[in-house]
């Protein structure tokens, strides 16, 4: 394959595994969803820490978030950029999520950024980083959608 | 060079715009700040907006907030780590920022990560994304350190 169909191919195959891992996510399956991490993943999760060191401490930190949310969950991805070079990818995009977390209705917009590696066999992600916005004078989080 | 060579200078290089970009801030010299950035630039910025678009929104945006901060600031970096593969390139940390906004002081934890390029020039910041978690019970920023 020529470069540029190389670069085509690995954006495809990092757009599968957003798709795989949006799908294990909004069906709950906290097997399908690790399966997208590598094993020493550093993630910045929107809520409860400052970050989670390695695969084992952030499946402990989804299966408390699963534990929460109640009923159907939406997660709608929008302006998805993703990059490659050789075994290495980054992308990023914001998302409309929304969900019942102890009997109350809840959704916002978020922000995410992901980088993947390819070591000697599937696309993982090793770094994940989600947040949304907050106003610095009352310390509070802002729900604000793209401009 | 050979490729463990050309790695470890472009992470040099990674860490050396990093500096750069950390002293430009704290100087508060808007130019050599912009500097950093790839025109295009996307940025997930911790606070005011779900994303900036453009080194132009995003000036304006570091304009105001230079404007809101009085006296020294800190800024300290731990936890950097850096991936390169080509003209590619992401980083990300965790930092203890601090300041004087609007007379009060006030000081906290930020994860940072970024996307770099390289396309005939120096390396440039094409994506960055700052954030601290929250609490998802009560909307309000976690003042939390790495654990």
């Amino acid at each position: 394959m020529d470069a540029a169909t190389l670069t085509r191919t690995a954006e495809d195959e990092i757009g599968a595994l957003i798709d795989q891992w949006r799908e294990a996510t909004l069906a709950r399956d906290i097997d399908r969803v690790m399966a997208c991490y590598a094993p020493d993943v550093l993630a910045f999760d929107a809520i409860g820490a400052l970050q989670f060191k390695g695969r084992d401490a952030y499946r402990q930190h989804w299966q408390a978030c699963f534990s929460q949310m109640q009923g159907a969950m939406t997660f709608e991805i929008s302006e998805l950029q993703i990059t490659t070079s050789q075994d290495l990818a980054v992308f990023h995009y914001i998302a409309r999520c929304g969900g019942t977390c102890d009997g109350e209705e809840k959704s916002g917009w978020m922000r995410v950024t992901g980088c993947c590696r390819r070591t000697r066999g599937p696309w993982r992600i090793v770094h994940e980083h989600f947040s949304s916005p907050f106003d610095p004078m009352t310390g509070q989080v802002l729900n604000v959608g793209p401009a």
